[in-house]
């Protein structure tokens, strides 16, 4: 048995053209349908990795038996940087177990088993489960027809939580097929299988799944083609997460309803401004600016903290204990905050504790983690 | 006579917090009014620059009798960050020469002369003329009351032209000022005196003052309290301007009439996301993608793009050149592109001014230059 693990120097731009259906550059329009047919080789210059014609492509033979993968935690939106940015968070997450499986059809997937989820709400079906479609998105990038694998998936990390579980389990999934096979695909194109399953759960965005892939901050610039972009916080210094989890649970189908459709330019202007002083922040790894422009979302945070039971209050009595900043994480409810000491850390999520069950009439649990800069990665081997 | 440069060695976050009529924190309507009347210290840990009050703070006593000062120009808005980040353009900019004057009432500031503006349209009245007004604010920061001052300005830019002409000026003056009484006044506080210049000719915004004190890359985080973040460009990196200015007169407020008042919440998504990029693009030193970010406004640059003739033709032949991207300086009329070589640029340039030509029916000139990382500067002294 040997235990690896994935190395955390990555170049820090990628870019891959997508055939969508409606293929516009630079329009802000998403397109909420995917397909899996990926694209022949393009002139564009942005191309940095066309694609083989599937038929044409070499099926890789796998080197390893069984392998064993963790996917992190992440946090998306970070106030103004909503729907283009996210970030990992390391401690907890998702593990996939994959091997070889004669018992399973050739070019197929089976899901084993599913482990830590209370509610008992995944599929084993993998066509319905965000692991399952991802390492199936990852199989056919792969164009691996003439053997089976199993899959058991662990879930760490509790679903609908704000806390990036779905793109958990797919950025697990598609690093332990692409390592069965010796890992040929990229970053990005790991990325790419992940946002099948996210289109198919919580809509076609990135700002999960690629920081549970790459790591650190990711900044997604554009979906035709994907081009994300790594943003390094510098390695000497500490950038430290309070996450605070309520009972409640707010599905991310109502929180996007109550985003709003327009806003005014004045809005616009400022939530840019906040942004753009956001990824300073982070390259520079200024952890004071960085929390005052998380915590400085004017147009989707007022909408979506209402609907939250005492995420007013939370805020508040986070900056109040020493957080620099503090918004929600992706669509909620968990509560993010901030800071640059543990122990400060711990002052800050007692706190958010006590508001979440004070103001909000909420059971909460809070946790203290270090920026995640690695990603998804093998945490277990097994040769053939 | 003595010769001496301004070092470009300065802190890169500057916050100072302003009286403003309306004091809304964190918000993001930006106030028409400005008061020259500057607030005692605050209790905020965001007021690095308590102010003391004017009557009770010492005069400073002259310490050169003449001061030549040069201001570069500026490019604002770099289309997806539209009214927060500009930056300085180097070789071309505006002059000014400053004396202590025995002729001019102590306190006041006379303009001796205006060179360089075939228009004529500057006035002498330090009250209506850019840079008389940043000098009286820069005075009135340093509480100069028994000496009379005066100026005589030299533009190199254009009025109007969308390359920070007023703003040149304005930090001309301010740092001239600064310097008669021995540079007590930070960035910060010259970025504020050029501030209540612009404010009387082109709105409250600081993206081309900023920059045009501080040199390179300046983000505007806030106004209540003034946040100016240092974007620096990587030293051992070339960033080139192409500037092609037509023969046409797009007066601001024209092309502020032109901006929607309310936008998508998908075209605000992805100017935020492009605006972020193009900060990331900056830090790395990545100009291909700092030109892509450029290129991307969905929000500003189509509503003005029209308004200028043969702009859309430009920015298409820029980009076939061999210019990364390309949009409108400022408010216009001047296009702008960027490259990384001067060979490429000077090409780039050539077919600019076609463009505007053959597709706008405008005469036009091009000019090739480098990013100015210093700011307004002393280029010369006399000593008392």
């Amino acid at each position: 048995m040997a235990i690896c693990y994935q190395t955390p120097l990555k170049p820090t731009t990628f870019t891959r053209r997508h055939n969508h259906h409606n293929n516009h550059h630079l329009s802000p329009q998403k397109s909420n349908s995917f397909t899996t047919h990926l694209s022949l080789s393009s002139s564009s210059s942005q191309t940095h990795h066309p694609d083989l014609h599937l038929s044409s492509k070499p099926e890789p033979e796998p080197v390893l038996a069984t392998v064993r993968s963790f996917a992190p935690a992440t946090v998306a939106n970070l106030g103004p940087c909503f729907d283009f940015l996210g970030c990992a968070v390391s401690g907890f997450g998702d593990h996939v177990s994959l091997s070889v499986d004669p018992r399973t059809p050739a070019g197929q997937l089976s899901i084993s088993s599913i482990s830590g989820d209370p509610s008992s709400k995944l599929s084993l079906n993998p066509l319905h489960n965000c692991a399952g479609i991802a390492a199936l998105a990852a199989m056919k990038s792969l164009n691996i027809r003439s053997l089976g694998l199993s899959l058991s998936l662990h879930k760490g990390l509790p679903l609908g939580s704000g806390l990036g579980s779905s793109a958990a389990s797919a950025a697990a999934a598609a690093v332990a097929v692409n390592a069965l096979f010796g890992s040929p695909l990229s970053d990005l194109d790991l990325v790419f299988a992940g946002l099948e399953s996210e289109s198919k759960v919580s809509g076609y965005h990135a700002d999960n799944i690629a920081p549970a892939v790459m790591g650190g901050f990711v900044l997604v610039q554009s979906y035709q083609p994907l081009t994300l972009v790594k943003l390094d916080f510098p390695a000497e210094k500490d950038l430290i997460f309070v996450l605070v989890t309520p009972e409640f649970e707010a599905p991310t189908k109502k929180m996007r309803a109550a985003l709003p459709k327009e806003i005014t330019m004045s809005h616009h202007v400022w939530n840019s401004s906040q942004a753009a002083a956001l990824v300073a922040a982070v390259l520079k790894g200024d952890v004071i600016r960085l929390g005052k422009a998380m915590s400085s979302d004017t147009v989707v945070e007022p909408r979506r903290a209402p609907l939250i039971p005492g995420m007013e209050a939370v805020k508040k009595a986070a900056i109040e204990a020493g957080a620099f900043g503090c918004t929600i994480s992706g669509a909620g409810p968990t509560a993010v905050a901030v800071v640059d000491k543990e122990e400060v850390g711990r002052v800050v999520g007692e706190r958010m504790v006590a508001a979440f069950r004070d103001e909000g009439g909420l059971g909460a649990t809070a946790v203290v983690q270090r920026l995640d800069r690695v990603g998804a990665r093998v945490v277990e081997s097994v040769a053939l």
